[in-house]
């Protein structure tokens, strides 16, 4: 946690950028996995209810009053049975102290001071909710039908919190500049133990043990495959074979904050001609996005600039054709970029994506899009200092796309399917990087950088 | 998976032991974590669903018809769009295939076979539910209200699951016997690591590291702490301390069957004779139970041997006095031992938990206790063979207990509290292995056991 003046701070701040109202912030429970006692672990708290001085425990909410400017910490001390089971924690009055909040109360409080503040006709603000359990507490608590909830989440209140939460303070940057230290460690341990050999699951294991060791917990279920080609890939029991790459795409949460990397490394330490086509490639484009990112650009404007520059090298090699801008129009470079070229990264690793992408990552200048590949870009806006974003451009072969596409007779104009399908069993190459966003540029999260060029990578490998 | 007539035979079974009606098995879907889409990992699927057959993916039921003797499998392929996110998953036809089902049926044929069974009177069976998303799903198809969820689930159906799962079939006997040998690994590994200057979060993570590694995942939140009296202790940053013990209790799930061992050692790999005194008493405590395991035995009964070993022993050293019948009776001992000796293992860590502890571990001869300690003993009936147990007595000394108790003046016939109090930073420990029981006795469950006696953990810490 940070001092208890930060978290007042940002309380204030947030009645000024609203008129009038309460806010609850619901905090989040434990999730069960196969019976009510068995919970995923540790507890993942809601992030913004953490931002403005919540705990990291379940069974507590917080009640922000605009008008009267009181803020109230919700939840019950525990009894000592619950001790004997989970040690001491923290009383209520302790954790509001250390967040500078004036006052408790007990969780059968929260319907009351709801209850309250329909009667007397105030407006209540709440956060699009995620988790079920919580959905049922507002149809409980705010007589809202689940379906409707989303609907009937407050929007000042959303763009409040992607305001304040969008450009980080000094402290969270350094927090994310911890997470991106051990993500270093994470990464490099996992390019070293991937040997042929070994499977999937047993390096991936590792990863997240790592992730454990060091932080909190992954950011996300890692992504550790020889089938680079699928974006979201978990680990298997497949043995690692030499000569194939190994997408790993993997994040920690340290003190609260994320970090998110991928890098693609050839199984035994050597790029083939082939892959090291495709990898410098994207290299190349990463660091375009690198090169340009500053405040004011469009980072929209730059993930085109990206799906350019991989259609003019893809034409190089003979897999797309024609013109390129027309190409990037149209979408045609979406069968090998299927995704965005990065999000805003934070406490959470896509960060605030549940208050809604339209929010986060786009403003009235900037709107999403419905095309397919365009339509997974997560950040578009202009850029501002202090934001945190990634950068991760990729070239995937997807069999199941490819044929699609194919068969329906897509894009013909601009992709070579014949070779194209030379590349089926290719899989796929992501780099990323976190990015912050300086008063004139940007510059890498972390004290060191992971490996990137395909040499680095091979001597790093060697070892 | 098993073969396919395995689950037609546990599926002929379950129709065997019920009357008529329809069976519907809710699947589990991801859990969010701090978003929609950022899911804890990797999927935990209901152990009931996997049990007749159902397969690893999210939005799937299966509903099981008594009278027309006629299973279906019910879900929707998934799409293009998912496949580039998540790969190529089997069909729904595929997965049916696996498990012999003969028909499949898109995901929104459950609602009109609740809808037409609702409407025909027809008995519809479900599980109590223990995620909030099948909670609500239950509510809008049946049209029951979640809190009378749990009551309205079939008894019926929750004692045929649990007759059918609490007896393990060879080929479970030796999922488990795998997933044990992992176990071993992932314990001596944390013998190993526990070296001063380490800090719990980093044991730990690498136990949970090596769970992912060998198998799917922790069977419940690893609990490795030098605060052992923390019955269920999270890691922390504290840095481990020559001198005081760690209490590791941790498993993992493998094929879907769990492992579940606690072991307890000293911080650099010698025990102060202080330790090894209560230390022993636990080991002696364990292998009573281990020797006297057998069917027809009372569970509950070897929990109440137990009590009175500890407390005959406590007695010797000074910690409690008067008669050792009455202070057990009386649960007098339960302020060190305030858990049951052990618990149903197989699919679920504690078996078969969430359908009731009175239905898993109980029954008409045996009933639960509401006594403090004995109340918490999930597992009371007579053993048969093929049940696999847990065996993990324990000796705690939990500060807020013994002060909550004292200050009461609670069972001071028994309880020495001026030497107990000498035992304040003990800290605690506990000793857990898996046991099958046989046709005339039972055995550890695993190729090799982790080491056990003070001995044998001192050797093993030294390497």
């Amino acid at each position: 946690m940070f001092s208890p003046q930060t978290y007042i701070s940002r309380r204030a701040e947030l009645r000024r950028l609203l008129d009038s109202g309460i806010v609850v912030l619901f905090g989040n429970n434990d999730s069960p996995t196969n019976y009510p006692a068995n919970a995923y672990a540790p507890l993942r708290q809601d992030s913004t209810l953490l931002y403005y001085g919540g705990p990291h425990r379940d069974h507590v909410s917080m009640v922000i009053d605009i008008d009267e400017g009181i803020d109230t910490l919700i939840g019950d001390d525990i009894p000592v049975e619950d001790i004997v089971w989970c040690g001491q924690v923290a009383t209520m009055a302790e954790y509001a102290a250390a967040a500078g909040i004036e006052r408790v109360a007990p969780a059968a409080a929260l319907a009351q001071i709801i209850a309250e503040a329909k009667r007397t006709g105030r407006t209540i603000h709440f956060l699009p909710p995620y988790r079920h359990d919580t959905m049922i507490e507002i149809a409980d608590l705010l007589g809202i039908a689940i379906p409707q909830q989303r609907a009937a989440a407050s929007l000042p209140l959303i763009h409040a919190v992607v305001k304040q939460r969008s450009t980080k303070e000094q402290q969270e940057i350094d927090a994310i500049d911890r997470a991106c230290d051990a993500a270093y460690i994470m990464h490099t341990e996992g390019m070293r133990l991937s040997r042929p050999g070994m499977t999937e699951r047993e390096v991936a294991g590792r990863i997240d043990g790592l992730a454990r060791s060091l932080g909190q917990q992954v950011s996300f279920a890692t992504i550790y495959t020889q089938h680079g080609e699928i974006l979201h890939g978990a680990p298997t029991n497949a043995v690692l074979e030499a000569g194939r790459l190994v997408l790993c795409d993997a994040g920690l949460e340290l003190d609260d904050y994320c970090s998110d990397h991928t890098r693609t490394y050839p199984v035994g330490g050597r790029f083939t001609p082939k892959q090291r086509d495709i990898y410098d490639i994207v290299v190349a484009a990463h660091d375009h996005a690198l090169g340009v990112a500053r405040p004011g650009i469009m980072w929209r404007d730059v993930h085109l600039d990206v799906c350019r520059l991989i259609t003019d090298r893809l034409k190089d090699l003979g897999l797309m054709r024609g013109n390129t801008e027309d190409a990037v129009a149209n979408g045609a470079h979406a069968l090998f970029l299927p995704h965005g070229l990065g999000h805003m990264m934070g406490m959470d690793v896509h960060d605030m994506e549940g208050l809604g992408q339209q929010y986060v990552g786009f403003d009235d200048e900037v709107q999403p899009s419905q095309q397919f590949g365009l339509a997974s870009l997560r950040m578009g806006r202009r850029l501002q200092p202090g934001f945190v974003i990634t950068d991760e451009p990729g070239i995937y072969f997807i069999p199941a796309l490819i044929d699609d596409w194919q068969s329906r007779g897509l894009m013909k104009e601009w992709l070579c399917y014949d070779r194209i399908n030379q590349y089926r069993d290719f899989g796929g190459v992501r780099v990323e990087d976190d990015l912050l966003i300086t008063p004139d540029g940007c510059r890498f999260m972390g004290q060191k950088r992971i490996p990137t060029n395909a040499d680095e990578v091979e001597r790093l490998m060697e070892n």
